[in-house]
């Protein structure tokens, strides 16, 4: 597939500005120290509290105006869906249909249902869901909107993250994103490396899901994945056929534990104040596990989403009570 | 003394926009309902997460260029001392000299530290810390930053988030803000009336500290105030001279329960998914206690801020772990 062009995010970018607000990106004072300042650009703080709502605005806005007015369908981990789902309230289409594995958290599968559109539970885990999702959805003939595998309108609104950071701060040398399928990370990569070449760009996984290492290392896109049991159901599953097309923007690897990314989560709201879900808190457990082997003076960690699992919250809380 | 002029409060935003960021007026999907808006604005996204950057930053841009290359002292129970400590940095001051209460949590101490301020803990509530580091303030010869009491600088400051509530949507007919000293409640009373007349204001207090009721029924400004034991140091202590001086533009008088408190701090961040400290979380408690009896169909709470006490989150979230 044809890598994603910088143009295509800066064209984005023009069409989802009116309707998105830019995030902060804010030093944390806890994780800066040791003459490297580290930066959290707070995708958590969207209205749907998850960076998807770029790639939905950009795609859903693109439409023919006759396709707008109709319903869409996605298939989703959570937030694909609320922005889906928000989005189609936003511009007044009819409702949403999303396709959620029966794992979802159910604060995630509130929140779609709350922006009006129709939730249906399938598969345990996103590869099932998106199987027999997707043999629904033809059968149903409803326009169906790819959240992560190759949509370039998905992928090209998800890389304006990686603008607003580098406009935010120009001294940013390493960038570090969760990988889910991989949209996030690749798109910011073309998108900072159109401002500034030589910044570097890190993709953070679970231990719990390799899906990015092994499609890196054996050299093909994995579009399922076995993953084991994992706190991130927003980072398990395969890799995106567009984002293994751009693999080679990505220049490290990091492996997370999960009890590090629970650790994460809990130093988001203990010291920073704010609220991050699993895979939005694993950058700061990739800085928290692999310490100085990040490289860079002034790190961005992209916390992707805040639709936290408050029973996580509350464990790793109960242990500070002693 | 002389109430605030709503010029003052637009003179203060010209001066301090530069600095600050307008933080978002978020529509909460749990607390709308039953033909009922309600919005948050979102004071705990400002950077040091609290409303009082912006009377800092009026009052400190306002002294002559001199008395800003000097440092300046301040007394608080947390936030204003940040703000203050904040600012200083920002602008390039000699570091600050903040004086708490000893009750103060830890985490608002780290962060007067952190901006580089020298902290002192003097007294066990505020009315202690007040008269103590006053007398320390003046030995000293440093110049005082007033946090509550009647600084029009610094009140003018606080207005503007009348301002942004107003222009974000211009439907709000009731507001709902905490009162500590009530130079926020007063102040964007003071600002959203300038725009539209007939907009009610609620002042919020905690059921330990009725120093904003006594006032209003008494006829006098107590300045300090014998509080009971509360969760909300921010809220404790007496009322400003120039928030005193402001009452009649306030409409309406809540004293929420501690309890409920609690429960509005786990609400942000389990529903929210935003940390709320409890002054900060008081209006969404305020609505919990007295559902109907909160008048308006648009409503804005001020969460007035972010710094939220650890041990408050663990203990309520222990609660649902069951």
């Amino acid at each position: 597939m044809e890598q994603l062009a910088f143009g295509e995010i800066l064209e984005a970018e023009k069409r989802i500005r009116p309707f998105l607000r830019e995030t902060p990106l804010e030093k944390s004072i806890y994780l800066s120290g040791g003459g490297r300042n580290v930066f959290l650009k707070l995708e958590c703080q969207q209205p749907v509290r998850a960076f998807k709502i770029r790639g939905a605005l950009n795609k859903i806005l693109s439409l023919p105006k006759e396709a707008q007015k109709e319903g869409v369908a996605a298939v989703s981990s959570g937030n694909h869906g609320i922005a889906v789902a928000y989005v189609s309230r936003l511009l007044g289409m009819k409702p949403a249909t999303v396709i959620v594995p029966v794992n979802t958290p159910d604060s995630k599968i509130e929140k779609i249902r709350y922006y009006g559109a129709q939730v249906l539970l399938m598969g345990d885990c996103f590869d099932e869901a998106e199987a027999l999702g997707m043999a629904y959805i033809r059968e149903k003939g409803y326009r169906f909107i790819d959240g992560w595998d190759k949509d370039r309108m998905v992928y090209a609104g998800q890389g304006t993250v990686g603008l607003e950071i580098m406009r935010q701060n120009p001294q940013i040398d390493m960038i570090l994103a969760p990988v889910g399928g991989g949209g996030l990370c690749t798109s910011t990569a073309t998108a900072a490396k159109g401002i500034r070449p030589n910044v570097r760009v890190g993709a953070v996984y679970s231990e719990a899901c390799r899906a990015w290492e092994a499609s890196v290392r054996d050299g093909r896109a994995y579009h399922a994945f076995p993953g084991k049991d994992s706190i991130c159901e927003a980072m398990v599953g395969g890799i995106g056929e567009l984002s293994y097309a751009m693999h080679d923007r990505v220049d490290d690897g990091f492996a997370v534990k999960e009890e590090n990314i629970r650790k994460a989560m809990l130093h988001a709201v203990a010291r920073e104040k704010i609220v991050a879900e699993a895979a939005g808190a694993a950058p700061i457990a990739a800085l928290l596990q692999y310490g100085e082997r990040i490289l860079g003076k002034n790190i961005a960690l992209i916390i992707s989403g805040g639709n936290a699992d408050n029973r996580i919250l509350a464990e790793e809380f109960a242990k500070t009570l002693g």
